[in-house]
């Protein structure tokens, strides 16, 4: 199918978890084709999972810097490339496709430092090129619905935020003698691979990133304690974040609460009412205007207005799930990319996924609440 | 990819939604490919979704009649098709590929009558071919994890069980002057097209077929009140159901409850536990061992033996949904099919999804409640 | 203080569960105070028991025979009596106070037979006395809520109601080899105390009486299963009635059903909404108006009417508790007895409390369900 | 009844809601009787409270003073006084009846300044008397089953806690114009009657007297940012803990939280588990060992080992509530004073009920969060 948009993918071999969830993502989205990749630096692997998906062997490459040159090379080459490498790589791999002009969608995070975040986003811009990151809860339909609520002003004039990521899969790593040897958290609690932060990093950038993609708040200033139980980097943090327009918000994130899976909850107080979503429920939300009970809104049902950038896949009472929240995020990226292509203006509207300015924001953010830890919690500036 | 396995479409075109969840579940598996189909009666729905989903035109069919003669005759010619058509064509439909010699996989109802269930379930045995049923919710991990448990002894010997199915989506027809004109139920509240029965038939069925997946306890008799509140079908029934073993049960399925979405709650109590699961949270079951407090299993955590027939596909604590659900029943449908045409014999293991005697069960649930509630609720033997 | 209003017990030792939870509930009210006993059969406890409470000796009596002819002749005798002893002593103790024309509180089951009930309930308007019965769960605030707002035609017509009351309990019952020795179960179990029925008797009764009071439906007929698992009366039942309206409910009560404490939830469905209430919630309902999202409504907030017949005695958000539920019962009947003894004319309002009727609905419920049970499930008209 | 201990009360007029939830909760307990009080500087209030409740004209007083005075002179004087007045009031009050000799309990906060609380404390300990707070909360049942089974080493050591308490009531004060006619808070927001703070004062100290009495973890330092929204005191805090073990705590507390309405929640995560328990539904603990699924447990229950200072009053499944909440204060406190004022020895587990230094504590703890939000954020020693 020539009118299909080829893309490629750097990472994402047939056993790599989330490379896989990318590419059953886009598979959701029949204007898409796997039509390049360097799935793996283990060659078989690299050339198993070019077989398994149908990719021409001309084009399952040995490293991504000849994928990259090749690729920008061909007229029909990939007009994106998904990024699902280990964290430290994100930005070597994403600059180098950016410079042959090649769009790109990272994993987050987007890379490990605040300039380098910043070259990336200037890169973008220099190019003129659409760069998508996958903070994927913001795919979640509900969210979006809960986006448009506050945006039509249901709630008010937000008064206060309240927010956490909590797990529980590292909490057996308390009890290891040594700290270097972390077996569950691996790359993560490795400074060198995971850089200054694990469960901030991970998952206190997905509160951050939420919640901000809720409201539209800047966090001003933000200050923070860390516990790292005696390992190398964090695994629980509070932090108080201050807004721009004065409003304080408190998030919580931590890998070592017993009880918890993926429990990112995100709660906005309005002067005229309330939202409340959680992920492990995403196809609702609990919405109390002011005066009145509290109501649990469900997805797909007809007293909704539908979210302005994407629709329900599934009726009411049948849960979407992560699959389709990535699939959203990928749907409005190529949605994005196949109108820019054709030679549209994007409109506000049209840019609903998260870029490279997200990722950048949680680089900064990631770096303000170490910071903040290691002044004894003083004051940081985002 | 030769070595894929080809498969065809009967209904589905780009804008059906059944069809479209059932593409998108297959294509979860990079083992099949979408090779043949006969989308839409509409010839122009027809072409373009052959054209959307890369399907060559020559295998594009005008009907399903010479689609199954033709891909037949096809050393190449798909290994089984999905058939996605309204209720009331699913016999002709099923019948005609299994007669060419093709696999089939239906939505359900499988057919309206017993003799045509019979029928399909004996030509299906003579061809020796696999006849997948998509009850999609046996697809749910969870409900693969009860299932396991309950065959493992956890709740102990089955003595009581209560489940049900209620929705609210057809409320609003309670009050429309003309009983004939059912907008929102369209043709399922229209005996020419839904059969005997509206709600029972469409969701009813879908009670009898999750505890019966769950527990293995056959339905000797029931008895059953039906309500159809002026309208020709029934949109509301209690049933009363006696297992083999003795042991009762009791079905309520509705479709003008209000708050209700798609409420499939089962709840199955033993001598020494309890088991019960909502498809509203399908990822979750809360297992009461006898004596001991609830506890909320969630799927993909360590603390359980993973299901015998599949695995995880996200890790706990990101919700999986209902494309999962489909893409799992598909997942073991293509797995026994592969190692069929591989000549390698298969176990009960290899056999979990629903099938063609899944089917027949559900129709002749329909028909003995339908039966008994015109009866002023009589036992009727199933 | 002569103008309190002197109240007696018979029953309701110091040690006793539930007279101790009337006499508490009574004790919210200053009105009333404990005037004379007869609390237990056994001569000390019942001595200490009137000591404890700061009752006269001379109104601490051996039997309730003489407390009946005492307290009827004197001039400060007590005005009401609260019966609270096994539930086969009912009926003789109630006939006997009425008889004397003492006023009546009597725990459920009122008795046995359908005949006694109808004796008490044409004793009670003979002696022109008011009779009260602590169906506790109709005193619960936002139990009467739920009632105001049906009657208020919050959900239109009533159209399908579910309910069901499940216990755990006597699970452990179920192994004991010899079913004579049941010692959960206690006297529930052995018909000579208990009756007829265990199940239907001591909890299904609470679904019959808290749906009427709800809904003011009336049962014309029934049809049941019941289960006893080998034991001497029922321990399991799943029951569907009709209701003079034509319209269909399904009640189902367990006492073998791991995971369930006193799990009694009433859903009633409407032409225009739905109600929800759960006991284990006592302070909640689940509101679904058509075409809107459930709300949960909370006892004690700005948006409710308050109840017609009692207010709220804790801010909303703290749990009143099954206390307050009794205290609001006796509230009321010790409301309409001062009303009543200063000649005032009670209007419907006055009498919001179970009452002899409510008994009576009782008794001929559990012979319905039993007696269809024995018939194979045959209707029963009730 | 001479056996019974007399107890007295300041303020609790009959139309006093809290005073009203101390009497009806002592009334719970037999041992005690009302015998004098001071109920209302009205009065008639006073009068008639007085002859409500049955108390002698000649113990009904104008005054606290005459009150204390002339109890303390008499040999059958009350053993307890119970104050429930306005709270800038507490101070006086507690210290005249100290000073008396007589045994005091005291509604939340004891007083508004360390140096006054310091005080009561020290003149407690040299009176030898017993002073009781009524810090409710830990009155519940489950919060005791819950401190149990942190003492006993069910969770491990603690390391994070996430305590809130949300509610919505004052959001209304928002919008008003004059910040200086506050009508819902009423007093609670007037500097010159509620001290220095609102919020944090009225629930921010049920967060930390819950925590401390759950895992008897001191707060070391704290740091804080609180929100007046241009009234005069807070209406939400953000507070951050260090404890003494260097693990650290977040809690929030908000009265402009809509959909919230007591929403006192307590999360403690161990390094074996974790438990949580919510106000709203106070007869349930999510108990989660490490490597487990959630348990809830519930009150009651044979699973679960009775707590060490009380015991159930209903069987599970039956909510116990508020008031027996504050009941169990109570007779705790009740049964330390009988066994003292019978000169047996207390043992620790004999004082389960909040005291002076807990009141001492919570005093500290709003002047620490108060302070630290004046001095942007930083850290302040408790």
């Amino acid at each position: 199918m020539s009118k299909k948009l080829p893309y490629g993918m750097v990472g994402g071999a047939y056993n790599a978890f989330i490379g896989e969830v990318h590419r059953k993502a886009i598979a959701f989205d029949p204007r898409a084709t796997l039509a390049a990749g360097c799935f793996s630096i283990i060659p078989q692997e690299n050339t198993d999972t070019g077989a398994l998906y149908g990719v021409d062997s001309s084009r399952v490459y040995d490293n991504y810097q000849s994928m990259a040159e090749k690729e920008s090379a061909r007229p029909d080459g990939v007009r994106f490339v998904s990024i699902t490498t280990p964290n430290s790589t994100h930005y070597e791999i994403a600059k180098t496709f950016l410079t042959h002009g090649i769009n790109v969608v990272c994993e987050k995070p987007l890379c490990f430092t605040v300039e380098q975040a910043e070259e990336l986003v200037a890169l973008t811009k220099e190019k003129n090129l659409l760069f998508g990151m996958t903070y994927s809860y913001s795919g979640y339909t509900m969210v979006k619905v809960a986006k448009d609520m506050i945006a039509a002003g249901k709630i008010g004039k937000i008064i206060a935020v309240n927010a956490e990521y909590a797990q529980e899969w590292l909490i057996d790593e308390l009890g290891q003698a040594d700290p270097g040897t972390a077996k569950l958290s691996g790359w993560r609690s490795d400074p060198k691979v995971a850089g200054i932060s694990n469960c901030v990093g991970d998952i206190g950038t997905h509160i951050e990133n939420t919640v901000h993609y809720l409201t539209g708040l800047k966090i001003e200033r933000l200050l923070a304690t860390t516990n790292t139980y005696g390992k190398p980097l964090d695994m629980n943090a509070n932090i108080i974040v201050a807004y721009e327009n004065g409003v304080n918000g408190a998030y919580w994130c931590s890998q070592i609460a017993c009880g918890k899976l993926n429990g990112l909850i995100v709660r906005i107080y309005g002067t005229e009412g309330s939202l409340e979503w959680e992920q492990h429920y995403p196809d609702y939300v609990r919405y109390t205007p002011k005066g009145r009970p509290p109501e649990m809104l469900s997805r797909g049902t007809g007293y909704l207005q539908q979210p302005s950038a994407t629709g329900n896949r599934l009726p009411s009472g049948h849960p979407e799930g992560l699959y389709v929240a990535f699939a959203n995020v990928y749907r409005n990226y190529i949605s994005a990319l196949i109108k820019k292509d054709a030679g549209q203006a994007l409109a506000p509207a049209d840019l609903d996924f998260p870029n490279a300015e997200d990722g950048l924001a949680g680089v900064r953010f990631v770096h303000a609440v170490i910071g903040s830890a290691k002044a004894d919690s003083a004051w940081v500036n985002v």
